[in-house]
């Protein structure tokens, strides 16, 4: 098949090398022009605009968007819009929020698929977990370009209409932050108890048979061969959040309690409170309030 | 009535006042003279011994104990203990755990009351609400001593036998933590968030009619007018902890959920992780394991 | 001076009568007949329509509105809105999202106050909290209404600019959430723990001195005396949560932790699924899986 | 080698297989004949007694405890112990608590090694994951069992000393309920979400390349391919608990704040409160008190 690819940025990129090493046709295009250079060196054809993709890729477009969330998806399809009709096809591979999804979808000219995509850079060589929302028929008409991003034929599936493949995604990464966090408890215990432990040697016992084995434990691993059981200079500040928040926002909405979730999310937005959190300052003031506990100063 | 009283610190120098003041008479101990002299300025009898105070009190002896929970109190009965009988009454005013106080009554010739004291210093001239564990006719019996300490006859209660006295403290600690946590949520929210809010006015309308008002928030009120809307200098630190971490304990063996307590005392520990919080030092390195995202450094 | 209300609702009723019992005059309106009857007979003058009522207020207009949030605050202001000019006051006083505040208070021709009311029903004689935001000459105008439907003079403040009265309300009712569940979370360990005791008597007696005491300790207080120590047959499930969802979304947006607030609110979702968590029942089957554990079947 | 294997359930029946397998001897006893008769037709040699156990072994004795955690190890010791002496090695396979390691390490004359044990029955085929505390001789000479019994050389390695093995099982059974819990949101959110999910396909196409893949998720797949998406008749009931109660008391003790793992055991405890929680009752009522919202009876 051919298949236009714009964004080529660290997944986008992935994205083209994965499709060519499957034997399919590439035709790609982003803003940076080093980035097209370098996947035309390894085999794409170059587009030197969004018209210019569309030009090679004449009927029955099927073009793959690897552009941040927000703004630049909505840029991209703008641009593209001219130039679509009902037979062409546009995946939506990034990040993108499932309301913003329903919105494009039901406004494109061509058939939408929402592609949610885990796995991150760290998966070049495995393949991707993809999950689809969108048209069945246009699903199908991706499924060689989804198993050669995917880890295979396994690693893609249609969960529903358009915008089920985004909702699975934001509520697989509202999982990944808890199980992050609930590692993350079980390492602090580890490490502030009352043994002297390796914890590589810990992650890596683990990872070979115990329930808790998981390839997010085998990044555990990786980072205390790398970073010692102190972790070293990594610092308590953990950025991003916002597919974390919207899986809370959306819980909100369906009423469904997820405190481990929502508590992982805090942490986050707790760990880069440069100031100290106020709610704790207050408590603290208060034991003087009544108790005359000393207040602990800065 | 005459009231033995041992231990003179912040407290037990209110006890005494307020003993003396409802025209009781105190005999008073501590190891600390400077505190004996002081309180026999104020009118009571000074001890300069455990036995010395045994000697003033004879027979039928009323002992109110208020010393540090822990190992104070037990080399205090220690040292009591040839000299009670059946018919002595021994309080203990402070923080104890539960589980001491029942094999402290268990072992006691003397009749035991545990009674668990609320208010803190900052209550001196209104009185304290007294939970009182223990033997009815001893509780009778020392019902002037608590009119005088508590608030007034509303402000002591006998809860149950021995034990349940500090029991229901250490809950009320618990419920305590969660409270000022709660608290300083708001206002954490009110601080960050998108008004300029005057936090002592909020506090002071809030304490005029709201569904929420309180001593706790008077407290809030009271440190947002000393420390200013932003409370200064004070730091993200809160010390103590010993009675919410039982009352945690006692809801793990009820198999009682306490999300709120837990939540509240781990924020206390959180914030005494002068090295950072392990377990968000490890999600900041997971994401780079998976999603090649900047590792932030110390 | 003279009042305009609009909404007789119980709360509505309310405000009528502290207003009327404060020596002002009030032109009074409500879809239901009835209650403007009600008012009339209570010595307000009663209008047949938003047209009328604005007939009567003639000149600088003062309107309080206190019909239910969303939808009929927008149909009242809808229908006001060609009788509105610059000199005359309108107020929210009813749980108004601070959003739509925000919008309102830009497209309505009068000033806009909103007005956070807390204390319920239940504070008819007492007065409420008020919380006011908007336009500072309009606060200072209606100081006589809000002395009136407030507990006093201190029970009402001016937070800031439009929208910050119901910012700071929805705030308040988030921690009002935490609040109650925080004082269940220890009466339940009271409850199912190792003494049997009189909750109203530890109420009571905390009510009296300790440092927990508030009002919603007395309505715990008031609520065992009549249902008793075990509640009786009032049921686990909590209704509502309109106010602390807003605040915990606004906590999303602002980068904010409220673990209490969330869990509370969470507390009242959980409590509304009545087919069971699907989380537990998979946690439940989940140890099957590797532990061949029976599994609870309902 | 020879290994004694006392205790003959499921787990020591696998641990006798598994050993068998490699082509070493095994002498083993259980309480119940019938379960001795069983792997003696499978292969090992039968002892009626634990007496008669240490007859067979002679020697530089090596005994694998496989009974359950508690008294029964109590008194399988008390019996073993005079058969003891410095050179024999017994091993603890259970899930015992890391304090009665101790102190059993402490009492027992031959070395004692602590070996936590993780994969359960289902891991019968692939082996466990081992994490052995003790005295690093002992390890050594235990090699060939623990080769066998784990999932190979991999799978089990010499946490520390004594005690160091049981506990860092305690902290991976606190981990896995949290991540149990997390994975139990993620699914409830999507089962009552917005689309409708085939639970089976997300957890398929996550297992295939998506960064939550792990052991956990590939049991959720099979529990909704065998119960269905809406898990048919499983109950909203988790039992179990020991572990992951331990876990939050020693985190208490270190001070370490555990939010994630302890609301996954708190999530047990609730979903067994049959008669409901009286939290959520209490704060039902309490809606009541001030904003007179109806009573939900049951």
């Amino acid at each position: 098949m051919q298949l236009g690819v714009i964004g080529l940025g660290r997944m986008g990129r992935i994205v083209v090398d994965r499709v060519l090493a499957a034997g399919h046709d590439v035709v790609a295009f982003d803003l940076d022009e080093d980035a097209v250079d370098a996947v035309a060196a390894a085999g794409a054809s170059p587009a030197d605009s969004i018209d210019d993709l569309c030009d090679h890729l004449g009927d029955d477009k099927r073009i793959w968007l690897m552009v941040p969330a927000g703004a630049p998806v909505d840029a991209t399809l703008e641009t593209l819009e001219p130039r679509l009709e009902a037979a062409d096809v546009v995946v939506d591979g990034g990040n993108s929020n499932f309301h913003d999804t329903l919105r494009r979808a039901d406004a494109c000219p061509a058939a939408y698929l929402d592609c949610g995509t885990s796995g991150g850079p760290a998966s070049a060589e495995l393949g991707f977990s993809l999950m689809v929302g969108g048209p069945e028929w246009a699903y199908e008409e991706l499924a060689p370009a989804f198993d050669a991003v995917a880890t295979g034929p396994a690693g893609h599936a249609r969960m529903g209409p358009s915008g089920s493949g985004h909702y699975v995604k934001m509520v697989h990464n509202g999982v990944e932050y808890a199980l992050m966090q609930a590692y993350g408890e079980g390492f602090e215990l580890l490490h502030e108890g009352r043994f002297d432990l390796d914890l590589e040697a810990v992650a890596s016992v683990w990872n070979n048979g115990a329930v808790i084995r998981s390839w997010l434990l085998e990044l555990c691993e990786e980072a205390f061969r790398e970073e010692g059981s102190d972790l070293g200079d990594v610092a308590d500040r953990v950025e991003g959040g916002s597919t974390g928040t919207w899986t809370v926002q959306e819980a909100l909405e369906q009423e469904v309690p997820l405190p481990l979730i929502y508590t992982a999310l805090a942490e986050r937005h707790g760990s880069r409170a440069d100031e100290g959190r106020f709610s704790r300052r207050l408590a603290n003031r208060l034991r003087y309030g009544f108790g005359r506990h000393e207040v602990q100063r800065q």
